[in-house]
């Protein structure tokens, strides 16, 4: 038969992200000045008592195969550190260790999803969880949100989406893109309609370290037995500790469902990288100062960023309770033009501003959020400062 | 709707192998002394000069995310290493490093397959084939092999299982479970067959390094254009070098091919760890020596399990020409009783010597090959003629 490409791949969506990323780094390489608003990763190194642990691992011979699930170090420093920060009980059968967060979630909707099955997801959302949901044969069906309610969906809207399909709901708090942080009474609301329906909860808690203004996480799992019994809880060390690079993820959730996406990983993947994840450990274990410290970076670069945005004529921002993302609302431009170009959406935006003033923000549309741009504050204040005098200049040169 | 697993994972066969193997774990946590011949990694440890590459990457912060298919730096080290061993001229936009090479064998069939579409697979084969192609939607379609013909299909018998709906073929060469590698002419007919209906070839080229008694590989790729442009190199540097709990593999493959590849992997995994892509470029680039002295003490083990077994009564097995594992003929077993209990398969051989002599073994039957146990030479030489000591002393108890 003929050598094709199968339908699985030809759908899924090139990463807008991806494209705007790449077009900088050339820019850059070609030696232009770039400011990079794209970052979805710490500027941080990853602090030296985790890279130490790594030596250890290899001066102790980690070099093995580890069990599937994870080496039991780490799946014990996992619950541990569930129990702690959360007071949520697992035991190391509730816990899956994968290469990255991201591919827990790619994990959890190829053990849940039929073809068909749907999968509630709030947006502006992460950009890979559509593809994700559409890669293991699921619909993802979308509740839209706005500024006006800080992009966390009505209980009503939510209530609305709700079909005999509905297999999951996705949960991100604090959320990428737009750093809103869901209260108890919403997570309250959303727990209890899945035990009632049933239907599954996917609570990417990723960004559960970098909150502002005090704020204390609260994870839906923590809101009553029934709850966490429907729920995976996805996370990583890749932003608390500045380790993108190792690709350490990690999912938990009941026994049953742990075991199935052991199966499922046993035959895609086997075991994460055997070094990352007794550094992992480490990192759980050890002490969290490193975590607090770039906690409290991300806190100024926040504030110096949107008090910048919303200086600037014609966009403006929330200000976000988590995470390092801003959504930069550019909704009064569209339409204006750039020397005769006229700019008619959040793509024109970022390729206008990247060509003519060589900064990097990505296009709302990647995140299905039309009049916006999502810039990262993940690089240092006099860089924030530097783009913003670029963006400032840029919508001067407005008609 | 309810909180089920989908069926794609409910399918699952559960891994055979793991099963013995979580077994024999047991009994020696609990203090027995188990002989061990499940063993699919060299007991070797990784050698110096590539951990100390890891801990050259982590001094120089390669603690970020890399680009999805792999850094440059690891690409270019992987072509050059394809035009060193091969005379193979591939680009970094031909190549893609994963999570293992059996994540890549994983990508490749999500890549190529549609529901229904059938992937030929010669037999015994390594357990997860099957798995990979069913997880894709597609079908196995197997070929068996007997001792006769070195467990090697004969052309006719790969020609009579070729239909409209053949995808692909898997070639192993040399071959996990049985350690044959494939003549020139065997590899000719196949990628001639390959380009003229036409279908995909997935060359399996993990156990490349092992080859004994002075054989050179050769890679299907290098018979031709078309039939280079039609194949799927996997390869990686658990088995060579001894690193597989680093998790490296990689795939080789024309550029459209590696493009969507790249697309899936984006989605579901993102890149590699980022320090094991410094250590594998270093080891593909460095001095190769140890792979030498590893292999060397592969084909010295594979010589006395090879005489060990033909020196028992009742068992006997092929000299395998690569990999580091022997298929052990027990047919003239099957029926004869130990302490009253029937031996019927080769699952009864396995979990009866477990049992009573603490030797573990893989049954044949995990790689579509009853009247077989696979033993693995990846262990010391002191240790493979204990083992086959109590093999020989648990068959003299037959009856």
């Amino acid at each position: 038969m003929a050598l094709t490409i199968s339908h699985r791949c030809l759908n899924i969506a090139p990463s807008l992200t991806l494209q705007i990323d790449s077009r900088a780094k050339e820019m850059k390489a070609s030696g232009l000045n770039v400011i990079g608003f794209g970052a979805g990763e710490p500027d941080f190194p990853t602090p030296p008592h985790i890279c130490e642990a790594a030596k250890e691992a290899l001066d102790l011979g980690m070099t093995r195969y580890t069990p599937v699930p994870g080496t039991m170090e780490l799946r014990m420093a996992i619950t541990r550190k569930m129990e702690r920060d959360h007071g949520l009980t697992y035991s190391p059968q509730e816990i899956l260790v994968s290469n990255g967060a991201k591919h827990s979630l790619f994990t959890i909707f190829q053990t849940i999803l039929d073809p068909g099955d749907e999968v509630l997801i709030p947006t502006p959302c992460w950009v890979s969880y559509p593809e994700l949901v559409r890669m293991a044969g699921g619909v993802p069906v979308f509740i839209p949100t706005n500024e006006e309610n800080r992009f966390i969906p009505s209980n009503r809207d939510i209530a609305s989406k709700v079909s005999r399909r509905t297999k999951a709901i996705i949960i991100t708090s604090p959320s990428n893109p737009n750093g809103s942080v869901w209260t108890r009474e919403q997570l309250e609301y959303v727990g209890n309609l899945a035990v009632t329906h049933p239907f599954y909860i996917v609570s990417d808690e990723i960004y559960e370290k970098l909150l502002y203004d005090g704020r204390q996480h609260l994870s839906i799992a923590q809101l009553g037995e029934q709850i966490k019994a429907q729920t995976f809880i996805v996370n990583g060390v890749s932003k608390a500790y500045a380790m993108t690079g190792w690709r350490i993820g990690y999912c938990a959730a009941p026994r049953q469902e742990i075991a199935a996406m052991s199966a499922f990983q046993s035959q895609a993947t086997s075991n994460a990288n055997s070094i990352a994840q007794h550094a992992a450990a480490v990192a759980l274990d050890g002490d969290q100062t490193c975590v607090e410290e770039m906690r409290q970076q991300f806190e100024i670069r926040r504030n110096v960023m949107v008090e910048r945005i919303n200086g600037i004529e014609g966009i403006s921002c929330l200000k976000p309770e988590g995470a390092f993302y801003v959504m930069m609302n550019i909704r009064k431009l569209i339409g204006r033009t750039y020397h005769g170009r006229v700019l008619e959406d959040s793509m024109d935006f970022a390729e206008m501003l990247l060509a003519e003033k060589h900064v990097a923000v990505v296009p709302g549309i990647a995140f299905e959020a039309e009049g916006f741009c999502r810039l990262s504050y993940a690089i240092s204040t006099d860089k924030i400062n530097e783009g913003l005098d670029r963006v400032a200049a840029f919508i001067d040169e407005l008609k």
